[in-house]
């Protein structure tokens, strides 16, 4: 095996996933990041529809995708893999304490304080779709999330990135406010929206995603 | 003002909540983290019941407890606040880079993987309790929890703790478990059961939990 093929890191993503959820797989927040950072990855792909290979369980315990090796750490979970990544590289991560702590402190609150409640609409709206008592949940769902959607503009402010400078909170944020892109509900948020758009108009994001998409439309590479 | 007063670090609590929220409220965690290291901190109460004091929402956006201040930095999110605390300390996380990602990894995992369906079942039981839609809701919400609490308890096996030592980890992840109290689900997962039982004797954490119950029961202190 030529040097490079062990040198590069090595993540998990879905060979291809159903077209709603196209775009919208985790694998795409470690594209995104490498893609910043210019760094070269390999996807390893596994088949969404069919049991994890032997083995997957004790490196993605929950068997979902990412999980990510680089020869160095073995890990799971995209919000430890974006800090570890950040750790590397101040353009993911800034170095200097104060704005290293907001940076971590909104990371963890995209993926604890508000991408349960937009996961909550995405599984009413798509998993449990045309069920009576889902169109019943909805609007107390709905309530829910409006209020940390609400509470995250306000907390961005004139801001153009969470923690200042583009960070992997903004990785993991514009990635979750993606996940309502079958609803309209962003509209009245128009700073997050403008928020949204500033994170998926970066060349990386763009690279990123579409690298995603074009790996479910091309026979295992 | 004298000096310990404002060396201590400080972090919000609410004064009092209604009884089934009594022992579940995040400031335990923070609690456990200091109790664990012998540290003194000074809890600031808020009133669950009324708006929350002016510039509270530039200290915590969501306007939830806890938010945390130890003069070098003003964090929210659990999670975060306890990394910061984690750093500092390897009793709360091992220094030693694979054991401190592996730890790190679980926290995210106990955050973001178990802890959104754990909150689920728990905001179906409590807030929904008696609507005719939560207990529709409930099944899918159940067979989805049951699968993270497998994978969690396959990925814990005989070790006592998630990354080999006691680590911020095991403090998220046994208080999310406690969420399900009301329940006989970990009934299913004796492995887990004893892992949550495991942290729930330490002395810190018993510590922990009577001044957190203790603080609902006095007048402000």
């Amino acid at each position: 095996m030529p040097r490079s093929e062990t040198a590069r890191p090595v993540f998990t993503a879905y060979a291809d996933v159903p077209p709603p959820v196209r775009g919208q797989v985790r694998d795409l927040r470690l594209r995104w990041a490498h893609e910043e950072l210019g760094r070269d990855y390999r996807v390893e792909e596994l088949d969404v529809y069919h049991p994890r290979p032997d083995g997957y369980l004790e490196w993605q315990p929950f068997g979902q995708v990412p999980a990510f090796d680089d020869g160095e750490q073995r890990l799971f979970e995209t919000g430890a893999i974006l800090l570890y990544l950040g750790e590397q590289d101040p353009r993911l991560l800034p170095p200097e304490p104060k704005a290293r702590w907001q940076a971590i402190t909104w990371l963890f609150a995209a993926l604890n304080s508000v991408e349960p409640f937009v996961a909550q609409i995405g599984a009413l709206d798509f998993f449990h779709a045309g069920k009576p008592w889902a169109a019943q949940a909805r609007p107390s769902a709905l309530r829910l999330l409006e209020a940390r959607l609400a509470s995250t503009e306000a907390a961005l402010g004139d801001k153009d990135w969470l923690a200042g400078q583009f960070s992997i909170a903004d990785i993991v944020m514009v990635t979750v406010l993606r996940i309502l892109d079958h609803t309209q509900i962003l509209d009245s948020y128009p700073k997050l929206a403008a928020y949204k758009a500033r994170g998926e108009s970066r060349p990386a994001f763009r690279h990123a995603l579409a690298e995603q998409l074009e790996s479910y439309a091309s026979p295992a590479n």
